[in-house]
Parts: structure tokens; C-alpha cells; sequence
């Protein structure tokens, strides 16, 4: 499949509405992810704070698990070395343990399974593998997926102000910097690891307000800020909005703001995230780079075998 | 007060040894704190997982926390906006609050209050705020508190080998980027916000094994490689050193190994912040850059009033 194909599944996957049944009835959440397969556990993180919900993205798993924790492990091919190993920790420690994946060994361990479509990068799969947590956990309907398909429809059939940043990033050679604001922050990252996997540029992403508190310096006074350009999402709070106004005057930095489209979080948490592949996407082919390729990755994978 | 001079009271910040009574009697832990303040409830989020624990650093505070809430609020001013927001927000839930700070607002606040020495610079008082959380969760004993002293006291004698690096930074208007790994992601962090702060440059900061499934592309292929200095950390983990090397053959980067002293992770944590404190320090004087200003958050503040 073109990888331009790929990412036009984003609206069908929104559709996707298997959940986990009673995961409100645990004492806390723990979700296992790394990289693409990792993003939704935090996007949900983020979005979801009537239990204690942590994301993780390591070889290991809090020693807090117990019978009382839905540890739900998340891997796209399924064969996650990290995620594996933390599935076997929370095993251990007796949580109730639920996997996502396309196939591969997680479908095997023999635990509660949901099964995703198979066949795409899973950069490019996060549809399918946040929304049966946002449907688990009543934090999307049907409303607002059949909103979340018309914003995304619209960005694949006219996408040129994406294609306009990537211009703009790809003529400086710039370093590509997003600032998000909750409930967006995870976005920002998943943005952040487009440009990275997609474009195959360095990146850097942070969020407001606890940047006011470090980069702020930074944007005053560093060298090479020429070379950075600036994405910032256009926050729903009012007093992030003067933040990020004010930060952009006194440091004097040219901050492009991204409008998320749409009234609920979940259209503009996915309408942000569809943008975000667009510029990553348009980066890559004015670059000549091909937007699939993650030797690397593999390469590293064989090699720690 | 000399900004080195602040630098160097970090190994009798150690010392400090004021605890929060009964800590570990509470289900679970929420610690809100900004920048400076907020790090050190990163930190020991990575340390101590015998129960939920969310470090936080916004205006809001989580919709699970109850009267089963240990939530400790630090502010070295004691007056950021954002902390005495989400310290509000968890009084009206029912948590049990503690608050961390050298004066200000949280002191009046009429909770359960731990007082700290006044007149540094937040980032410069790190020991001050972490070691409370460290004592009251059993996580520093006095004998790890003396070695620690020590490697300090070794570093405030020499640190040339930070002043090498500092060099090679400033001649190359080079982008500091810091990869950590658990525990010391959030150290690695720190770097970053001291780089900003003190050497008012750009930084960034990420950690294995998560940034090999993102990073890695981009460190193969990325435009500005020449202009991004990589610092990485040692990992006390054989698979996360294989990672590391591996990463840096496949990827043609040079990445240049910072090895915490001491046995104890306190040790360790302690020794990599020094290191980082004096790398940050000695580019802002190769800069002619004073360390100590922090003009642009204050500007900010005033502003936001």
C-alpha cells in the first residue's frame, strides 16, 4: 500500500469500535506501548483521570500492579520486546490483562485480545488502536466519530496549508518544534515522531504552560533559532492562548498557530493528529525521502536478537 | 549570592532530611510542581512505583484524587499560578496536601507544610525539593546521603571534563541533546531545562528504549546532524547499553557517554544533575551569558497578571 493510502485509512479506523468490557470497574490502568503503538496510551493518559492511568513505555511495570489493575498492552505487529516483557511483569503481579494488536505474539499469550487490521506502519494505525480505548471508557460516541470522519475526509481531500509548512520547513532545513497544551501535549509527541519516522528530520516537542518555565529562556536568547520552525497549537483555554501570545512577543519568535477543527476533544485530538501526517508526509516527499522506510528500526531489532 | 556558589550547595541540600509523616499510608500520590519545582516529582515518579504516583505540571489536578490522596504541591517561590491552581483543585476533592516552599502563598495555604532555605535559584535548589519525597518514601538512607556528599564535593573540585564539553557545544553553536534512560529519564530532562535556563540555548531531551522506535530514523537521515551535540547516558541496564551502541553504529552518531559515579541509584541520580549543572554553567560563561537571569519567565508572569 502507498503510504499516502495509509494514511487515508485514518477516517475508516475512526470507525473502529471495539472496547474492553467493564474497564471502568478496575482501581487503576496501566497501558504498555512504544512508539507508534505507545502514543494512544498516552493520548488516553491524558484524556481520562477518574482512575489513576499510567502509560508506559519501558521493559518494566510499576510494582503497584494487582488484580485491582487493567494493564492493557498495546503493540501494532504484536512482537514488542518491551511490551512483552512489561505484559509478563503485570501477569506476575495479577492484572487483569487485555491486548491490542494486528497478529504476532501478543495475540498468542492467551489474554483477553483485540484484534486490529493488519498491514499498515503502526505510526500509521493510531485510530485503530486508541479508539477501543476511548470506547472503553465512554470518552467517545457515534456523534462524534461520524464529526471526527467529515474533518478527517476534508483534510485528505485539501491538505495544501500542510503542504505549505512542509515547504517552508524543508527550504530552511529547519527543525521542526511543536508546542502543545493539554489535552493536546501527546499530540505534539505523536507530531514530533511523524516528523521523525515520515521525514526522517530531528524534532522537538513540548507543551505549554511548563515550557514558560525553561524553553522560554532559550527562545530569548539561543543560537540557531533560525534554524527551528515553530508549530503551536491553538489551546482551548483562554489563559494558555494569552501564554503562548505573550511567549511569542517577548522572545520575539515567529509561532505558527494550528487551529484544531471540530466542537468535541475527539474531532480536534484526531483532526490535529491528521494534520500532523499531512506536513510529516509533504516534508518527506519534497525531500525525496521515502516515508515508509524504517531500516533502521529493523535493523536495530535484528541486531539485539 | 554567585550562581556557582548556588551550584555548590547542592551536596549539603542532600543533608536535607525534613519528611512528610505516613506517607506510604495513602493509595496513591499526585505531586504538582512547574519547572524547576516540578522536576523533582518527575524524578521520583520514576523511583517509587509501590503505588500510583502522577507527577503533574499544569493548572489541574486528576478527577481520581480522594481523601486516599497523598498530594504534595512544591513551589520554591511558593506563588506559581499553575501549582496553587491544581493544589486548589485537589483541597476541594478531599486529598490529603502537603506543601513544599521557601515562603510565598503555599506556606499560608494551612497545610502540612515543609519548609525550605529561601534565596536560590528554583533549579538550583533540587535537593531541597526532592529529597523530602526521597526520605518519606524510604528511597535515601543516611550513608547513601554521606557517599553522595562526597561525589558532589569531588565534582565542585574538578569538573573539566564538563568544561570539554561546554567547549565543543559553544564552538560549534551545537543543539545539546540528552538521552537518558529509567531511572534517570527525567535527569536527563533536568539537562535539558538547565541548558535552557542557564546557557539560554535550545536543548533536547529524550530516552531509550522509547526514542529508538522514533529518533533513530531521524538520527540516520536528519538535515543539521553536524549542528545537535548527543550526550548519553550510561544505563545501569546490559540491554539498554546494547541499545545505545547498536543505535550509535547504525546510525553514524557520535554519541559521547556520560557514567554516573556511585552504587546507589541516589548516587547516581545526584551525580548525573551535578554533572549536567556544571555543563549548562560553564556554556553560559563561554557565552558571556549570565546564568542567573531569568528575565523572560518573570516578564511572562508580570504579563499574564
Amino acid at each position: 500500500m502507498e503510504f499516502i493510502e495509509e494514511l487515508r485509512t485514518l477516517k475508516e479506523q475512526v470507525k473502529f469500535d471495539k472496547g474492553i468490557d467493564n474497564a471502568e470497574s478496575f482501581g487503576n490502568v496501566v497501558i504498555a506501548g512504544m512508539g507508534g503503538s505507545g502514543i494512544s496510551g498516552k493520548i488516553f493518559q491524558e484524556l481520562y483521570s477518574k482512575k489513576p492511568v499510567l502509560a508506559i513505555d519501558d521493559y518494566h511495570s510499576p510494582e503497584f500492579i494487582s488484580d485491582n489493575t487493567l494493564f492493557i498492552g498495546i503493540s501494532y505487529s504484536g512482537n514488542t520486546e518491551e511490551t512483552i516483557s512489561a505484559i509478563n511483569e503485570a501477569k506476575a503481579k495479577g492484572a487483569h490483562i487485555v491486548t491490542i494488536s494486528s497478529g504476532g505474539a501478543l495475540e498468542k499469550m492467551g489474554f483477553e485480545h483485540i484484534s486490529i487490521p493488519s498491514g499498515l506502519q503502526p505510526r500509521s494505525a493510531t485510530g485503530y488502536m486508541l479508539m477501543p480505548l476511548l470506547r472503553s471508557f465512554s470518552l467517545a460516541d457515534d456523534q462524534a466519530v461520524e464529526r471526527t470522519y467529515a474533518l478527517l475526509d476534508d483534510l485528505d481531500k485539501d491538505n495544501s496549508k500542510c503542504m505549505v509548512h512542509a515547504k517552508r520547513i524543508a527550504t530552511g532545513k529547519k527543525i521542526p518544534v511543536i508546542f502543545g497544551s493539554s489535552p493536546y501535549r501527546s499530540v505534539a509527541m505523536k507530531w514530533k515522531t511523524q516528523f521523525n519516522e515520515n521525514a526522517k528530520v530531528i524534532s522537538y516537542a513540548n507543551y505549554f504552560p511548563e515550557l514558560n518555565h525553561n524553553d522560554s529562556m532559550a527562545l530569548a536568547h539561543t543560537y540557531r533559532k533560525k534554524n527551528l520552525y515553530f508549530l503551536v497549537f491553538e489551546s482551548d483555554s483562554e489563559r494558555i492562548r494569552q501564554r503562548v501570545e505573550i511567549t511569542g512577543e517577548i522572545t520575539d519568535t515567529n509561532f505558527r498557530i494550528i487551529k484544531p477543527k471540530g466542537k468535541s476533544t475527539v474531532e480536534k485530538l484526531f483532526h490535529l493528529i491528521h494534520y500532523g501526517d499531512y506536513v510529516s508526509y509533504h516534508l518527506a516527499g519534497i525531500r525525496g525521502i521515502n516515508p515508509t522506510d524504517v531500516s533502521i528500526i529493523e535493523e536495530l531489532k535484528k541486531r539485539l536478537k
